[in-house]
């Protein structure tokens, strides 16, 4: 890909662009994404899966990924190796490492498999929400991490003051819901929509509404659409909801949902954040 | 260890022990902790966060584990290679390796952290549910895999006919709310609390009444709770709740909780599980 195909691609894929360098896969920091320190790490998470998805040898569609967060990652380049770690006739398991300056910041591991048409079910509830055009976009607000103009962030309920939200803010509530959608719009596939799992802001930001350092240290995505279900959403604003389990000990988690705007449950997500108080 | 001690070993120890032999760390499947096809899951997971947790250099305690099933695993003789990827002052990344015959057969990566005490809360709510006294245990029943004679275990509801349960099946729910501990009873550390979280019978034969092939793909535990409240929580049961959130294309997930009896949230759990109609 030479400098002018480069600079067509959408920020996204400019971000978790991966090249070809003896052997290893070559990446940058994107200034774009970047967060209050270092990446955006969605865009990190997605970084690792694109490892997996661009590889030669890979079998089926992604199922499962869980991206590690070793250390802080440098603006700058980085390398990315992933390996098959076990092929079976129609399920692989990969592991991958990011390094910078020859140590490891961030390990994944993904699963990819060729799925089968099978009895289906969502039990999950759908939640209810006004549509994405009558609300708020946080794009062109002031003093927020720069990666958050990478997406169109429009917040039903669980933001922080002065956020704008559609609903007043509840008292000790860790839930968040809102619509999202790459920002200028893109269309959906795996890796955007892993990168779109690690959205919301840290939970404790809107249990204890206040700021305070968090970071993620692990995040799991599962993914519950094929590729043309991914294909068919295209550019429209997914609905995604997030919500805190437990807070303890400088650590709490997140589990998240991922829907289309027609009630698909495209991906389920889990993380575990580090925080301060 | 010589042999009298190892036949000292409670069952769960037996089943998850390692020894080193020349730099790699040999294990053993055990007869007790048989499934249908293989060993359970839940004791390879724990097995490979022991290999974590013995470790020398090991920093912490257990925040996270991923464990990822790549292959069966045949009854017999396993290795099983632990290594720290990143260690900060506070935080430990680790990438976990079982082989056998040569041939990766399950990953996981693990954090370990030194925790600090800070502000908590928790969010989930903690169920309803009778006595652990008063229900019937399973582990008398015939006809189930070997490994859940290592438990003991009381369904309260969403379990499938011809098992005892307290509350009538529910159409169409993918829930269930169960009483467990190690049977023998063995005082809960962060090792036999990850196995706890497999304990669950696929969210497809309860969503569906009826059983077919499935297996856990992959399975994250984020633990909640220090060595000194595990400690605290003794040979005591654990009150554990599940629930499917969607199935699709042969796979479906599973997100889960583990509480002790006083309500304090000790594990979350995730799973992704290949299943066959």
């Amino acid at each position: 890909m030479n400098q002018d195909t480069a600079a067509a691609l959408h920020p996204f894929d400019q971000a978790t662009r991966l090249t070809e360098q003896g052997g290893r896969l070559a990446g940058q920091t994107s200034p774009a994404y970047a967060n209050m320190v270092g990446p955006f790490g969605g865009v990190i998470a997605a970084t690792l899966l694109r490892a997996v998805v661009q590889h030669p040898d890979r079998l089926g569609e992604p199922v499962a990924l869980t991206a590690n967060f070793a250390a802080p990652i440098a603006d700058g380049g980085f390398e990315v190796l992933a390996r098959a770690a076990r092929t079976s006739r129609t399920t692989q398991h990969w592991t991958v490492e990011l390094t910078q300056g020859g140590q490891v910041a961030a390990t994944a591991t993904a699963i990819t498999a060729v799925r089968r048409q099978t009895w289906e079910a969502t039990d999950r509830a759908f939640p209810q929400a006004p549509a994405m055009e009558g609300l708020r976009s946080l794009k062109k607000l002031p003093g927020l991490p720069k990666w958050v103009g990478c997406y169109d962030l429009r917040l039903v309920r669980g933001g922080i003051p002065p956020l704008p939200q559609h609903e007043p803010p509840q008292a000790d509530s860790s839930e968040t819901l809102l619509w999202v959608r790459d920002e200028p719009p893109r269309p959906l596939d795996f890796v955007s929509l892993a990168s779109i799992c690690d959205v919301f802001f840290p939970r404790s930001f809107i249990r204890r509404q206040r700021m305070a350092m968090a970071g993620t240290v692990s995040m799991t995505v599962y993914f519950h659409a094929g590729a043309a279900a991914l294909a068919a959403q295209g550019e429209r604003g997914l609905l995604a909801h997030a919500r805190g389990q437990r807070f303890h000990g400088g650590f709490f988690d997140q589990s998240a949902e991922i829907w289309s705007p027609e009630g698909l449950l495209l991906a389920t997500s889990h993380q575990v954040v580090y925080f301060k108080e």
